[in-house]
C-alpha cells in the first residue's frame, strides 16, 4: 500500500515527503516517478500536481490537497473520481484571521500615513480622521470555516460584521446575506469588503467593477476598501486598478493575484493605498497539514468517514 | 455656578468649550481669564492647565481630566485637594486595544519586511518565519480598564497573555503577576511586552535596561519586542536604543516618548524595526469625553458618588 505525493514545484517534494513520512511512519510514500505497481496506491496527496499524475490508480480511496483551496485540482482533466479532501486546520484558519484583522486595522488606523510621517521624521500634530472599529462596517464574502473565524475575531475587535454566502447560513452576531441579490444588499452596508471565498466557476471574477459600484459610499473611511485573502481568480485586477483611480475603491489589501508572482509592471505594487503581499496570509505549518492528513487516513482505516470532503458540483 | 476650563494649548480651548457647552446646556463654562467670582466655580476641567489655574476655588467639588492619564495634573504644586476624576471611556479603551492588537500583529506577521519587498516590487518567494499568535507570549504591564480590554482582545486573536499589576489582581484567562518579583517572573515568559501603565513615581522609567534583560530569549520572534502605548515617562529611551543595538530588544512600537514631539535627531525615527507614532494610539472622540463629564456632573448633583476618582497617594 502506497501514498502518492504528486506536486509542483518538484523541488519542494523531498521536504514534503519527509514531513509525510514522519507523520505516517511505516507507510511507503512515492512520487509519480517511483509509483511502480499502480494498484498499490490507496491515497494521493496533491499540490498543483502535473496533469494526469493521479490517473489510472484503480484503488485510490482519497485525494488530499496540501492547501485549503482545491481549485488547483480541477485544472487536471484526468482527475480521477475519488473523494477530494481539503485541509481544514485550525492553524491555517487562525493565520488567515490574523492577516485579515491586521489589514482591517491597518486601514482603520491609517498606518500607511503614519509610516510615511515616520520615514520623514515628521510628528503629525493634527489628528488624522480615525473612526473607531464600531463605526466601520465589514462585509465578509464566504462564511465557511475561514469566514466564520474571521467574523468572530473582527467582532471581538469591535467591527460590525455582515456576511455573505452562496446558500443561506446563520452565524451568531453576523447579519447574514445570500444569493446574488443578497450580495448587493450586503455591499450597500459595507465599508471594508473581505473576500474569503473558494474559487469556483461561480465566484471567478466576482470582485469586479459591478460589485465595487454597489459598496457603501457613506462610510467613515473616505471610500470602500477591498481585502482579498481568498484566491486571485476572484478578482478582476483591471477593475481594481480603475476603481482605485476613480475612487470607487479607496484602498486595498491583496494577498492573491490573477497571476502569481504578481508581474513587476502591475500598478498595484506602487499604489500608495494598496498593500501587496506574496500569498502569505495563511501559509499553514507543514507539520499541521501532514498531521491532519495522517489523522484522516487513520480514521478512514478505522472505518470512520472522511471529513471535509468537497462537493465536486460546487467546486468546494 | 460655573465650570472652569483650564487647558493648554490655549488655542484648543474654544473648541473644547463649545463641546462642553453642548454636553452641558445651561451651564456657564469659563476660562481662567473669565473666571470672575471664584466662589462660583464648582467643577474644573483640565488638560495640562497652567500652574495655579485651579487654585483659590473654595467651592470646587471635582477636577476632571480631559484624558485617561492624570499625571499632567501633578506637575502643578498648587493643585487643590478636590477629587480628581479621570476619563474612563469605552471609546478610548477600544481605540487603545485597536492600536495594541494592530502593533502585536504587525510584529507577528513581519509587516515591515513585506512593506520593504512591496516598495521594491519584489515577490518574496521564500516564506518568512512567522510563528502563529498562539506561539508568541504577551506580557501586559497594567491591568486596569485599558489592560484588561487589551488582554481580552489579544487572547481572542490567539495570543497567550500574562499580566502584571502593582497590587494583586485576577483576570480571567490571564496569568497574573504582581509586585517587583512578579515583574521579573512575567518578563521571563514574555516575547512581546506591552505597557499600559499609568505614570507614577513608581512606574517612571520602569521600561529600562534592567527589565529588557529579564525578557525571554527563547521566543519565536528572534528576540523580545516592546510596545509602549502608555506614557513616555515609563520608558528610558537611551536604554531602548542601546537594547535595539545589542539585540536585547528585537523591535519596538512606541506611541509615547520622554519628550513629545519626539526630537528629529532621535535614532528611533529611522530604526528599521521600530514603529514611531505621534501619541495617537487612543485619541478619544471629544464628544465621548464631554458626554462622560456631563454624565458624572449630573450623577453627582443627583447625590450619587463620583466614579473613577483617583487615589492621590498612588497617583492613578
Amino acid at each position: 500500500m502506497t501514498i502518492l505525493l504528486a506536486m509542483t514545484p518538484e523541488s519542494q517534494a523531498p521536504l514534503w515527503r519527509a514531513r509525510l513520512q514522519s507523520a505516517l511512519p511505516g507507510r511507503r510514500i512515492v512520487t509519480p516517478n517511483e509509483i511502480g505497481e499502480r494498484t498499490q496506491t490507496r491515497y494521493a496527496v496533491s499540490w498543483r500536481h502535473p496533469e494526469g499524475a493521479l490517473a489510472g490508480l484503480p484503488n485510490l480511496r482519497a485525494i488530499f490537497s496540501l492547501g485549503a483551496g482545491v481549485d488547483h485540482l480541477f485544472s487536471d482533466p484526468l482527475l480521477p473520481d475519488a473523494p477530494i479532501v481539503r485541509v481544514v486546520d485550525d492553524d491555517l484558519t487562525n493565520r488567515m484571521s490574523e492577516w485579515v484583522v491586521l489589514h482591517a486595522l491597518l486601514h482603520l488606523r491609517r498606518q500607511r500615513l503614519y509610516d510615511e510621517a515616520q520615514a520623514e521624521r515628521r510628528w503629525r500634530e493634527e489628528d488624522l480622521e480615525q473612526p473607531a472599529a464600531k463605526d466601520v462596517r465589514i462585509g465578509l464574502m464566504g462564511l465557511g470555516a475561514l469566514g466564520q473565524d474571521a467574523a468572530r475575531k473582527l467582532r471581538a475587535m469591535g467591527f460590525p460584521v455582515a456576511g455573505w454566502s452562496r446558500a443561506e447560513k446563520r452565524v451568531e452576531g453576523v447579519g447574514c446575506f445570500h444569493g446574488r441579490e443578497g450580495l448587493d444588499a450586503m455591499a450597500a452596508r459595507t465599508d471594508i469588503l473581505v473576500a474569503l471565498l473558494p474559487l469556483t466557476p461561480e465566484t471567478r471574477g466576482i470582485l469586479d467593477a459591478r460589485l465595487f459600484a454597489k459598496l457603501a459610499r457613506d462610510g467613515r473611511l473616505g471610500g470602500p476598501i477591498l481585502i482579498n485573502a481568498g484566491r486571485g481568480g476572484l478578482q478582476v485586477e483591471a477593475d481594481i486598478v480603475a476603481a482605485l483611480e476613480s475612487g470607487a475603491l479607496q484602498a486595498a489589501s491583496l494577498d492573491v493575484f490573477e497571476t502569481e508572482p504578481l508581474p513587476s509592471n502591475s500598478p498595484l505594487w506602487r499604489h500608495p493605498r494598496v498593500y501587496v503581499s506574496p500569498h502569505c496570509a495563511a501559509v499553514s505549518e507543514p507539520e499541521a497539514v501532514t498531521r491532519n492528513i495522517a489523522a484522516q487516513i487513520a480514521a478512514y482505516e478505522r472505518g470512520e468517514g472522511l471529513r471535509h470532503v468537497i462537493d465536486r458540483a460546487l467546486g468546494y
